[in-house]
C-alpha cells in the first residue's frame, strides 16, 4: 500500500493566497497534490464528481478550506471515507468563528479533522496530511520528523538571537 | 400560477419534536406539506434526489432544519432556486450558535432565509413560508392576515388578564 | 397575479454603499425597486406610513437593513404580512453580531428572513427577493436560474485559471 | 414639578414573573405604576398609543422588558423623550445575550438605559427609575437612600452570620 | 427643584476623544458640566471624594466611561443614589465587550444605566442625562424634544438626497 | 505496513463516560486500543513517557480528550509526529468553548485534528482514527465503508417511521 | 520575613458554597485565613477599611471572588500592593463570562491574578496563594510540593482503576 | 529568604515586542530577569529543562506569554510549584480570546495567575511578579508602593491638563 496523493479544495479562488502555503509544504514533502476551486454551494454536482474521481485517482487525504457557512469540508466528508481535514477561513464580517463552528461541529458519523483558523491552519492541514500519509510511507515519515526537528531548531535560533540582543543591550 | 406546496427536511428525527410545530401551522393554513428526515452529511445523494423530485412536485418553498454544523439548509439552497428557509436548532454542547452561523452566513449567490434558533424559529419558518406562498394565492394571503390578527388579540387578552389580576390584588 | 415590486429600507444613509449591491441586482432582474432611508428609531411614524403605502403600491417583498440594535426589519415585519428580509450590518464597535441577533431572534409569529452580515447578505437579500417573486413570474424564475448558472460557470473559470497557473508554475 | 408615575411594558405575559419584582419595589417606594403587556412586534400600533397616553398621564420613566430580538425598549424610546430603561430577558435558546445587544446597542440619538439581564436587571430597573424620579421629589430621594442603607446593613448581617459560623465551626 | 448639573468621569484621558461628544451635547443643552479623569483603580480615594463633592455641588446625573474591566461606573453607583450612566469603551484587545459586561451586569441594588459601546454610547449618555434632568426643567424638556425633531428631519433630508441621486442616476 | 493500534488519553477519569463511545467503536472495528488517564497538567512526565512507549508499541493515531484549558492534545502533538485527534469536552462553567479553542488553535507546525465538542466528537474521533488507519489496511477500509452505509440506512429507517406516523396520523 | 496570612473576600454570602473549598485548602496548609462577605458595590467604605486593617494584620495575599460585573477583585487591587487573586463566579444569566472579563481585563498598573471560573478557580486561588506565601516559608513550600505530588498520585490511581476495569471487562 | 529572580518565557520571538514592557519594568525594579523563547509545542523538552534549571537558579516567579492555544503557562505550572503568571496574547484570527481561555481555565490543582490580553497584561504581569517577590524583600515592597503612587500622580496630572484645556477653551 502507498502512493496516496492529497486533494485540496477551496470554496473560492480568494482562498488561494492562504491555502498556497499548504500546497507548497505538501510539494516540499514530495507529495502529489491536486488543487481545485469548487464551491460546495455553487458547484455541488461538480464537487461530488471531483471527490469520486479523486478517490479513484488515489487521493488518500482531502483538505477542504472555506469561510463563513463553511459547508465544503463536511460535504467532502459526506462523500468519502478517506480522512478529511477542514481549514476554517476568516472571510466576511466575523473573524472566522462562523467557519470554525461550521466545520468542527460535525454530527456523529461524519468526522472532519479541523485545524486552526486561517494561515496557521493551512500550514497545519498540510503537516497533518503528511503525518497521516506517513503511516503508509517510511520515507515520508522520516521527512515529517525532520521537518519537526528543523522547526525546533528554528525556535532555538530565535531564542539565541534574543539572548545576544539582551546581552548586547 | 399557484398550488405550491412546502417541503420540510430535517437532519435527524430528533428534530421532529421541534419541527412538528411548523408542520401543524402549515397544515392549518391548508397547505400541502412533505416532511422528510434526510441528513445532508449521511444521505447526501438522497437529499439531492429529493430536492429535484420536490421541485417537480410543486414545492414552492423549502424549510430545512438542522443543528451543529448545520449544512442542510445551504445544501438545499445549492440545488434549487426556490426560496429556502433555514431553522437553526440547539443540539450538542452549544446553545444553537453553531447552527445559526452555519446557516445564516451563506456566501453571496446562495441565500438561506434564516429564522430564530429552536422552537420559535420553527413557528416562524412556517409563517414565513405561508407569507411567501400568499403572494401567489389570495385566500392564503387572507388566512395569513387573520393569523396575525388573532395573535395580536391573544396579546391583548393576556394583558387584560394581568390588568384584572393587578386590580384584584 | 404578479407585478410585485421590492421595497428596500435602510436605517441610515451610511448603509447605502453596502445595500447598493442589492438594488443593482434587483434592477438587473428587471424588478421595480423603491429605496428609502427611514430609521426605525428616529422616524418611526414615517416608517409605518411607508410600509402601508408600499403594500398598496404592490411591494411584494421588503428588504430591511440595519446595524447595531437593528430593530428596523422586525418593525417592518410587525406592520406587514408580506415577506421581510433582514440584512444585519456591521456598524459600531462589534462586527455585526449585535445586528444579527437583533434581526434573527424574532419572537414566534413575526418572522424576518435573515441573511448574512454585510455585503454578502445584501447580495443574497436581493437574490432571495427575486426567488420569492419568481414564484409569481415565470420569466423571473428563468432569470434567477440563469443567474445561478452563470455563478457556477464563474467558479469554473476561476478554477480553470488556477489550474493553468499551477501547470505553468 | 413632581408626581411622575412609572410605566412598565413587557413583550409577553411570560415576562411577568421576572418583572413583578420591579413592580413591587416601585409600589414600596409609594410610586404609581402602570403595567402593560404589549408586544412591539405583535401590537405595534397599540404600543405607540399607550406611550402617548402614558406621557399625558404623567409617566416620567418607562421600563421596557423583552427577550430575544428585544425591540420593545428601543421602540418606546423612539416615541418619547422621557427616560426609557431596558431590561434584557433570557428567553429562547440563548442566555439573554441576544436581548442585551438588541437593547443596549441603540443608535446615536435614541438612548435606552440598559440594566443587567433577567431578575437582577428587573430589580435595578425599578431602583434606577426611583433614583431618576427622586430628582423631582425629596421624600422619594430620602426613601431611595434608606433602601441603599438597608441593603448595606443586610450585607453586614450576612457577614456577621458567616463569622459566627466560622468561629463556631 | 432644578438646577442640577452633570458630572462626567473617565478612567483615562485617552477616553476624552470619545467622550468629548457627550460634553458638547450637554453644553449645547445649556447644562453645567464637570469633567474629570479619575481612574477607579488608580485613584480610588479621589474618586469617592469627587463623588461626594459632586453630590453637594448639585450633580444630578453622573456619566462614567471606561474600557476593559470597567469598574468606574459601578464604583460611582456604589457611592451615590443619583442616576449613573455607564459608557463602555473599546480599549485593549477586545472590541468593548469586556467593558459592556463589566458595566451592565451590576448586582441587584446598584443600577448603572448602560448605553452602547463607544462613540454612539457617549452621544446617548448625554441625551439620556438631558432626558433625566428634563423631568425637573421644562425648558430643557422642550430642548430635548427639539433635538429629537431635528434628528428626524436630518434623516428625512438624507433620504431626500438618496431619492434625488436615484432619480438622477 | 500495517498493524497500527490507537492510543486514547484523557485528562481525567471523569471524561471516561464520554470517551467510552470512542473506545467501543474502535474495538468494534477490531482495532487494538490502549486507554489511559494521564493529566497533561498533573502528570506531565508520565504523559511524555507514555507517548514514547506508545509510538514504539505501534500506536498509529492518538486520540486525546480534555476539558477547560485543554492542553493535553497539543502536548501529545508536541511529542509525536503521528496524527493526533483532539476531543474538546464541556467541563467547568463554559459549554466546551474553552476546550475547543485550546485544542483547535494550535500554532503552525504542530497540528491537532479537532472534532466536535463532547459525545459527538468522541464518536467522530474514533471514526476518523479508523479512516486514517484504513489507508494502511484494506479490510479496515471496507469496515469503515460498511459503517457509513449502515448509518445512512439508519437515517432512511427513521425517515420511514416518520412517514408512517404522518400517514397514520 | 514570614507569618503572612490570607484574606478572602466575597461579594455575597451566596458565594460561600463555592469559596469554602479555598478556605479549607488554606487551613489544611496551616495558614491563618480571614473570610469576609463585603460587597464592593454595597459596602464600598467597609471594604476599603477591611483592606487597610488586613494589610496591617499581616495579610500577604488577598483572594476576592465575585460574579457578574465583578468589581471586587479590582477594587481590592486598587487599595493594596499585596498580590490579589480574583475568582470569577457564574451567577446571573451568563455562565461566568461577565465575571471573567470584569476581573481579568484590568488596566495597566493594577494587576489581578485571575483563575478559572467557579469551583476549580476557588481551589486554584487557594493553591496559588499558598505558592506565593511559600516563597517566604520553607515548610509551606514543602507542603505545597507534597500537595502536588498527592494530586499526581491520585491521577495514577484513577488510571489504575480504569486499567483494571478494562482488563476485567 | 529572598534574592528570587523572575523567569519570562514566550512561545515565539514575535511575542517580544509585547513582552519587552514586562522585562523593562522588572529591570527597573532592580530584579534579575531571565528571558527565553521556548515554544511549549515545538521545544517541549527544552522547556521542562529550563523550568528545572530556573527553579535551581532562584527563579521565584515565572511569567509565561503565548497566543492561540496558549499551552505554555499551563505547562510551566505543571512542572513547578512556584507561582506562574500567564499573559494571553492576540495572535492569529481571534483577538486573544482563544489564548485567554487556554490560560485561565486551568484544572483544579495547577493554577496560572492570568492577567489581561496583550500589552496591558504584560505590564501587569511584571507588577504582579514584583508584588509577589515584595513579600520577601522590604526594599522591593517600598519600590512597588512608589510605583503605584507615581501612577496615581500621573492620572492626576492628566486630569489637571484636561481641566486647563476646558478652562482655556
Amino acid at each position: 500500500m502507498a502512493d496516496f496523493s492529497v486533494g485540496i479544495v477551496m470554496g473560492s479562488d480568494s482562498d488561494w493566497p492562504v491555502m498556497e502555503a499548504a500546497y507548497k509544504i505538501l510539494k516540499d514533502f514530495g507529495l502529489s497534490v491536486d488543487v481545485q476551486v469548487i464551491s460546495a454551494h455553487r458547484r455541488p454536482d461538480r464537487l461530488v464528481e471531483w471527490i469520486r474521481e479523486s478517490e479513484k485517482n488515489g487521493v488518500g487525504v482531502f483538505i477542504a478550506a472555506a469561510g463563513m457557512a463553511a459547508a465544503l469540508p463536511g460535504v467532502v466528508a459526506a462523500h468519502t471515507t478517506r480522512p478529511v481535514i477542514g481549514v476554517p477561513l476568516a472571510s466576511g464580517a466575523l473573524p472566522g468563528v462562523d467557519a470554525l463552528l461550521s466545520i468542527v461541529q460535525m454530527p456523529p458519523g461524519v468526522p472532519v479533522a479541523t485545524v486552526a483558523i486561517g494561515g496557521g491552519g493551512a500550514t497545519n492541514a498540510a503537516i497533518l496530511a503528511a503525518q497521516i500519509l506517513a503511516l503508509t510511507d517510511t520515507a515520508l515519515a522520516e521527512a515529517v520528523k525532520n521537518h519537526k526537528r528543523k522547526q525546533a531548531e528554528s525556535v532555538d535560533r530565535k531564542n539565541q538571537l534574543l539572548q545576544e540582543r539582551l546581552q548586547g543591550g
